[in-house]
């Protein structure tokens, strides 16, 4: 990761890499079909989304989800980063899983196992009411499936105050990096200890809220909580 | 953290927001004193990168290590990013621990617990030698404390090979949330499950490297491994 940009590509269904998309350096970290990209958008609860204000980048984190070929994300209606979005400008939107430390035998070849998907493009509005409804209640059901009947729905205002955005995910790249270190030949007889110090996003034990009326069932979907 | 961008403030050993960096909406979440800021930076492995090129933002995450007032990132000298990055424009450094998600009884008080940092600033090549040597130092022990020692250090070849960066944490600020779910009054008589699923990236079981000679000792330094 720490070794190379990976500027996305034109996507399809196979791959049509662009001259400003194309994963460059260590070409065989990159991947540019469809399943894989989703698989690593999927997998990750939160992106990081790079726009432009003034000349100045700015990268601002934030909770997506994906609809077929769309990611979401949405914000407050009065939030600075959503307005600069709506300007018809192409942002960047880029997922990142941390998979492990990878710790060699030379200084040099230290490096991170990790799982990554960049997308360019310019972000749209989600304005119709019902489609901006359906979008947020993919958004409850991608976290906790069933919840969305649960919740209170948002109301008119509510929906008011919140802005949702979407990117088409047409010019984009995976990049990504597993397994073991490599090595130096001349390396191997150091008596230093190589592995793998492996990483993962875990969920810990739930923090019911304190106004809970006693014995509200704890739903189904969050004993099976699964990251990644 | 969805709900509002988080663009960083000059920061001094007290506070001193400027226009663009201001938190500006739910200000009770940002924090601009360096020690808080410093906080966050360490307790994260990687960073999200923010810079420019033909006026399209990109986006790319990498590990970073801190030295006093600066942030450091590094990569190979043949990358594009990097390449970009010398070029005396600003970027943009974030970083983004996930804490937890947060389920209220309603879909709008949905949120998510989390701290971040966000620094705006020109960076600075690391390219003196024994500065490189010793920023490179930085970064292995800072996550394996003792390692330095033990593995091979770089060659000369390898180090023109390796580009270091800086920036210095002028311009930053945090922002975070943490605790339970907001609700509105009328909502606390809802049946609905509430409360907070906690997050965090833990490391596994090691996978020590297969080539290992019997008997390698496991360094002490991974049998206390913590992150955040």
């Amino acid at each position: 990761m720490a070794d190379s940009p990976a500027p996305p590509n034109t996507m399809s269904a196979e791959a049509a890499p662009s001259e400003r998309t194309r994963v460059k350096r260590l070409p065989n970290r990159g991947a540019y079909d469809r399943q894989t990209i989703y698989r690593i958008v999927d997998a990750s609860i939160s992106c990081h989304i790079g726009y432009v204000v003034d000349g100045q980048p700015y990268v601002t984190p934030t909770a997506h989800w994906r609809r077929d070929e769309y990611v979401y994300w949405h914000g407050s209606s009065a939030s600075r980063m959503l307005r600069a979005q709506g300007t018809a400008r192409s942002v960047c939107f880029t997922v990142t899983l941390l998979d492990g430390l990878v710790l060699a035998r030379s200084a040099f070849h230290h490096s991170m196992n990790y799982r990554s998907v960049m997308a360019l493009g310019i972000p749209q509005l989600v304005d119709d009411p019902e489609e901006k409804m359906a979008a947020l209640q993919a958004f409850v059901e991608r976290l906790t499936p069933g919840r969305w009947r649960e919740v209170r729905p948002p109301t008119e205002a509510e929906l008011k105050a919140t802005t949702v955005m979407r990117l088409r995910l047409d010019e984009a790249s995976a990049k990504m990096r597993s397994g073991p270190s490599v090595e130096d030949d001349a390396d191997l007889a150091l008596p230093c200890w190589a592995g793998v110090v492996p990483l993962a996003v875990q969920a810990g034990p739930l923090q019911p809220d304190a106004l809970l009326p006693p014995g509200t069932p704890t739903p189904a979907y969050l004993g099976a909580f699964k990251l990644g």
